[in-house]
């Protein structure tokens, strides 16, 4: 009979349990011991012959324990945890997106040196292989593009404000409902989520380290079933999206940013709908692939933890096998192109006085900063003579549109410039 | 320095001019000898340096090759090039989908003895990384289906015919003109290449070995741009499909099949268009996942076999490292879940004599065989006096199909039965 591999894991909240659930009859695994916060919560799962403990650090010494199994999420105490497991010679696997984007390379090295693996399938797109094609699929490409739909809550939002014509507020109060966004929903619809994700998605595909923080990022707050309505009639639906690209002009540093985008109705991300997530992306060789499914829930991110446990556990019997899964590491972070200087088409919708002349007026305003308009279309007038107006620009960069809305916002035509969303192109 | 990883790569066509450019400029390879067919063609490529030979068993005895990588295709001689290659100790990377749909089982078994791997990521669906995806992405999982769109001519011809209303005739002719499909279309049309395909994809996906001669197969030349319309009225798109499930009612068989389907117009599959490849698959604790990309053509099938390279040279310095590519083997082939025990809902287009009753007497014969309509449509009356009817029935099984179809036949109100599709349920 073969030995068991023998697992710690930390954390038993939706995914932590979904883990157990698919380990629980693989006679492969042994559980061995779990931390969880309280251990006198009543539990859906039979834990009988596992040593249960709120002390995770107590699995980061555990002298029976091969792999740790972190599914509890968060920095605190779960960058230490893992610290201590790996200095103690245990395999990862972590399901844990910030940890892994704020402190991955740090946390490669400290395994690269004691000889052991961190697997992290879970931490993007929940079951979809993302992070295994980029670390070893796509091997033969220099990437040229990687644009997701990461975010299962602001893509079930946007479905909703789309199909039921409903305001970012009611889809919100629904997402909620329904239970695919939480009590505070700031982290999703303010994109940090996102910022996380594509900050992972885009180390491996460009094999550079990333700081987060340095990452431009706008939320879908202020887009109105409006804005969809007419993204639609333009042969756009808009989708939350992580982008990553060399910088245009510059290839040494990496166009990364989160925001809301127009994408165009043919791209294979716009069909992307409610909380599925798809990543696209375009490689030097292979061209454009697309890789869809459930981005998060209980039993597909388990799937893609289990899937990580197997794969560990498959290779546990080879000598020095963490050589293999060794991540390439650069210490210094990769210079991030600046928003101002990014190229874009961009949708704008503003708020005017229902004045003579109002378009000539911004029409001149856009012109004087190179801004070359694709349409401008005037949307009615509310009652109490505000007018709606949405341009389409060309291709431009954002410094010029940036100053084109600044010279804008002084015009006393001018009451409100409502939202400002990038075009996918 | 790091000692290069040695070559030999057997075939220049397509994909193996493709392989040698992505290869030519990485430092980490060393291509030592090509086998070609004419070694006095002329090349697009500058091969000095590179030892050529029109005897491929030569790169399976070379003394300086580590990596076999064979892109010739066919069974004759790659299966016996293949097979001395293992015995001599090299590793393989090939694109080669018919020989790994009919003797992988053996040369997996081969190449376990030997201790080398084999890799072919290639062989079905150009770069997309399914192989490596159902191989290590999804082992938490028990597989429900895999439904592929994994030939691109035939995508290519259907979606040709759906958008400019062609017949399969004029598409076929369009795509041989734009090189998507050969002066014999026969394997492609007539489904053998998805045979193949399906045929790797399920034996991974099932952990079994296939016989391949055993899969149903039904081509797509007998289909109509009016079926193609009709189905779009329903709600369906047509595709090519290859799918492979558990049998229904009976899980140690496996239903897996080959034929057009009427895939409903919401399915991630009836949105793949042109030549294109997508596969579907749901497994059971990751729900549904969609892989989709280019399916054939030179730089993205070299993406993957390169891809496959580079990932076996990062482990050739590990000791034993095959192991953990060792494939499970199985020896006895899995039973085939045979069509007629099969339950589907069909499309089934009837050319009958106009004349009262007509209707009455199809719906009679299938209410016979306890086949449940679920519509019946009179498209038009051409000038001859043949009526066109159009049935879609409700879930059915298969045999019961046929019987109905058999006594339908004989009956003297029927001209011909044009076209049977399935439903994607």
């Amino acid at each position: 009979m073969m030995a068991k591999t023998t697992l710690g894991i930390f954390g038993l909240g939706t995914v932590g349990t979904g883990v157990v659930a698919l380990l629980r009859d693989n006679p492969q695994f042994e559980i061995r011991a779990i931390a969880i916060r309280d251990r006198h919560k009543p539990r859906e799962l039979e834990l009988a012959n596992i040593e249960l403990t709120d002390d995770p650090f107590k699995l980061a010494d555990h002298p029976d324990i091969e792999m740790l199994v972190e599914v509890a999420g968060g920095i605190d105490p779960a960058y230490e945890v893992i610290k201590r497991a790996i200095s103690n010679g245990k395999h990862i696997v972590t399901a844990n997106k910030e940890l892994i984007a704020k402190h991955g390379p740090e946390l490669f090295a400290l395994a690269n040196e004691h000889k052991v693996t961190i697997f992290f399938e879970a931490a993007v797109g929940g079951g979809i292989p993302l992070i295994s094609t980029l670390q070893r699929g796509l091997q033969a490409n220099r990437i040229a593009r990687v644009a997701g739909i990461v975010n299962g809550t602001t893509n079930y939002i946007l479905t909703k404000m789309e199909r039921e014509q409903q305001s970012f507020a009611d889809a919100l109060r629904e997402a909620q409902a329904a239970g695919y966004a939480e009590a505070d929903p700031t982290d999703d619809v303010e994109g940090r989520d996102v910022v996380y994700k594509i900050s992972i998605l885009s180390s491996l595909a460009f094999q550079v380290p990333i700081e987060v923080e340095k990452i431009y990022r706008q939320g879908i707050t202020q887009i109105t079933d409006l804005d969809i309505k007419l993204a639609n009639e333009f042969g756009y639906r808009i989708k939350m999206i992580g982008l990553a690209q060399p910088g245009e002009d510059n290839e040494q540093a990496l166009d990364v940013r989160v925001h809301p985008m127009l994408v165009p109705r043919h791209h294979p991300l716009a069909s992307v709908e409610g909380v599925n997530n798809a990543i696209f992306i375009k490689g030097s060789a292979v061209g454009e692939i697309m890789l869809y499914g459930p981005g998060a829930g209980r039993f597909p991110t388990a799937s893609a933890v289990v899937g990580d446990i197997i794969n560990i556990a498959s290779a546990l019997k080879l000598p020095d096998f963490a050589q293999y899964f060794q991540l390439p590491i650069r210490s210094e972070a990769c210079e991030i192109f600046p928003i101002a200087d990014t190229t874009n088409a961009y949708y704008i919708r503003l708020e005017t006085h229902d004045t003579p002349g109002v378009i000539g007026t911004l029409g001149h305003a856009f012109g004087e900063h190179g801004v070359s308009l694709h349409s401008v279309t005037q949307k009615g007038v509310n009652s109490e003579g505000t007018a709606t107006i949405v341009l389409l620009t060309h291709r431009v960069k954002e410094k010029q549109v940036q100053a084109a809305l600044t010279q804008i916002s002084a015009q006393a035509t001018t009451k409100q410039i409502g939202v400002v969303l990038r075009v996918l192109i």
